[in-house]
């Protein structure tokens, strides 16, 4: 029997006792074993402090003792998030041995409740791409299709939650790094505003566009690790102190006075047409869940040279003294950012703080946005694989429809919404304004439950 | 007689009708006859619009409608801060004929409460000095001393104040610009919190590093200006949505359980053998009205990279096509940061962003905090005037204790506490935690009222 299923199930048959975090724990190690070595999701694989945390879970529930419902739970991390004493290599060279002596803030909160940690995730290196096909570790490989790409930079925690090898996973968002590999794996993956999930010990891409979150196999399961995570952390200057909602309540909300405005300008364009399609199928779905449906347009920002400037900034040192231990596309990547004079960076950056505020405007008239995740569904590796000159225009096609949320700062989710013929997932993006993930979340719920996308693969392993 | 005095006199005054908005403006515009010749503290005067302003005053008092203490009260802007119709020269002549369309923020609000706009104050060109010995229309005079100078940037908003050309100014402050001519001419400058007051409408110098703020001949009357002009404003990305105590009220209350934290270290080096009796003497006082005064170390930031890096940001397109427009010595501290890396800024800003974070600390311990605003006081204009090599680092002393409190963001205010052998005033500074302008205002209050510093010369013009 797989026991594996979604953690709004588990978490009350775990309280009762009914199934044991050892259990549940095994049987995400037995699919690792089984699966990661034809997705190669995990880097690192903490098969034996996984079975003690859940066996210390186990004993406080079994004591009464129920941190809540991520006690016992499974869950994994992309391999950029420290871990005190596991090795943290953001799937480089350079980070091969690098062993944190501290848990990163999102990892403290999440040990609190009682989580069990099976492993960390492979990415794209330094989450530099939206591939995942470029790693010191090897590709991740999509578990729809293992010829396909899982999208990137959190990979292999999108394919690692929708194979059952984890129940939730921890990734990054800097231009879709969450959302896009959840939309090409056929999970959820959420974005949460800029600034309402500690960063604390998690490596930078860019500081002003990276967001930390959750991936899951629900819109609840999202909730519900996004209710351990939220909040303010006093010690990351890109943390903001305002208070956080009660997402799981959030979920079952009514709907019925939504307004939605559509994003068809830019978002709708280059779609696949099965995209297309799908995308039309959950436009009027939708129509009959909320009050209104309708067109909107906007200003989208497109600009990189803020990242790139972040970025080097981060890397400059390594790049100067290490260049070898990069992959040489991630090099490359980084060096785009080597010239930005701070003139042109200062001048980024205030556009990016005024478009962090004029944004909001677009919620006076609708209560959130919806788009495609990704303009098409997740790509073939072999015309991609060693071919930068392909792979870096198919990656920014595969962002092109999340990196405006990373400027705007809004929260923004995606979640399955269709399958093309040859059994592709395809993902639908929902946004609302600052701070107001249970918006986004209560959407997202009603439609998850009004469709059945969201089932996962009865994968036999 | 002489009808200037301080705003919280004539306030209820002017609500009764007891004296005229009218008489009391055109006193002031008398007195800047008189002495803008030999102090060189305005650069536009608008007397007629002030007149006609003081007309609508008057009316609008004598039917009942009275908008509250700035009603009818003449106020100054420093000649940085747009105005509608009135030419905005930042004190070059770049801008000698710079007609903004729109008021600045603050002036909008300023214009909403009956406040008359008597002209605009000279100072340091495009407010990157400290001794406003820097400026197309002239180096201004010390009322004191016409041989010193009033410091800067805000020179003739500090002049314009203590000599009674306006009841009150409009100042702005990146490393201490406010507070350091205030001090230097005996009187009060409060440099709110970062975020308090809007900004918009005003040239730039810094954009992490500036402050709006009021220059005023009390610490209540501060406290009236800054009612007035602080709060969120959402069009400015550098405002923030923090609410605003009564500051008119809070003056008043008791102090007697604060705990104030004096900083000795690096900011009481290389005092002026005066400044370091008067602050002595200070201290004594002060301790006689809280609970505890007590010597504290803190990490002070010296930096300077970003402060140029900014300015650069926002003058290198003039720099390019017009740099014969700027004074020479302006346009070599603009170039300072034409080299600054994206990086290297990205570096200072995090720095920035994390000292900001970590000053807070500091509050457990103590609830306000104390230095000597500058370390000596006004200095001789004959020495500097003409001599780069002399001025910069005596701007650099001057500015050595004001210029911390902008990168921490805190509320500090400079108040007189003391007059040298000679006459020339001495500041104290007091600092307290963000969005706290109530404590710091609290403490100045009852000092002021305890000591006599505050008393205008009696200048009769």
């Amino acid at each position: 029997m797989n026991v594996i299923s979604s953690i709004s199930d588990l978490a009350p048959r775990l309280r009762r006792r009914e199934i044991s975090p050892v259990e549940i724990t095994r049987e995400c190690l037995r699919r690792i074993e089984r699966l990661n070595p034809s997705l190669n999701a995990f880097i690192t694989v903490t098969a034996e402090s996984a079975l003690a945390e859940a066996r210390a879970a186990e004993g406080e529930i079994s004591r009464g003792k129920w941190r809540g419902p991520l006690h016992g739970v499974p869950i994994a991390l992309k391999d950029l998030i420290d871990t005190a004493g596991v090795r943290t290599t953001s799937a480089s060279a350079l980070h091969e041995n690098r062993v944190p002596s501290q848990d990163a803030e999102v990892v403290r909160r999440l040990r609190q409740t009682g989580a069990v940690f099976v492993g960390k995730n492979n990415l794209h290196e330094f989450a530099y791409g939206g591939s995942s096909l470029v790693s010191h570790f090897g590709d991740v490989h999509n578990p729809w299709d293992v010829n396909r790409i899982a999208g990137g930079s959190s990979g292999g925690s999108a394919a690692s939650v929708l194979s059952g090898m984890c129940c939730a996973a921890i990734g990054t968002d800097t231009a879709g790094s969450i959302r896009e590999p959840a939309a090409l794996c056929g999970c959820v993956g959420l974005k949460p505003t800029y600034g309402r999930v500690p960063s604390r010990g998690v490596i930078p891409l860019s500081t002003s566009l990276d967001h930390v979150g959750p991936l899951a196999a629900t819109v609840s399961d999202a909730a519900i690790v996004l209710q351990t995570i939220a909040g303010y952390d006093r010690d990351d200057i890109t943390s903001e102190d305002v208070s956080v909602a009660d997402y799981v309540s959030a979920v079952s909300a009514d709907i019925k006075s939504l307004r939605v405005g559509v994003l068809r300008e830019y978002f709708f364009e280059d779609l696949d047409a099965e995209v297309a399609s799908a995308m039309e199928h959950a436009l009027r779905g939708i129509a009959t869940l909320v009050r209104e449906v309708r067109e909107i347009r906007i200003e989208v920002p497109t600009d990189r040279t803020l990242q790139a400037a972040e970025s080097y900034a981060y890397h400059a040192e390594n790049v100067a003294k290490s260049a070898d231990e990069y992959k040489a596309e991630t090099l490359r990547r980084i060096r785009t950012g080597e010239k930005v004079s701070a003139a042109d960076y200062i001048q980024r950056r205030s556009e990016l703080d005024q478009a962090r505020r004029t944004i909001r405007d677009i919620f006076s008239t609708v209560d959130l946005l919806i788009t495609p995740t990704t303009p098409i569904p997740a790509p073939e590796i072999a015309p991609l694989k060693g071919h930068p000159e392909a792979l870096r225009p198919a990656e920014l096609k595969l962002l092109r429809n999340t990196r405006p949320f990373n400027v705007w700062g809004l929260p923004a989710i995606s979640l399955p919404c269709g399958f093309t013929q040859n059994g592709l997932p395809i993902g639908l993006q929902i946004a609302g304004p600052h701070w107001r993930e249970d918006l986004v979340l209560r959407l997202a719920y009603v439609y998850e439950q009004a469709t059945a996308w969201h089932k996962r693969p009865n994968v036999d392993v």
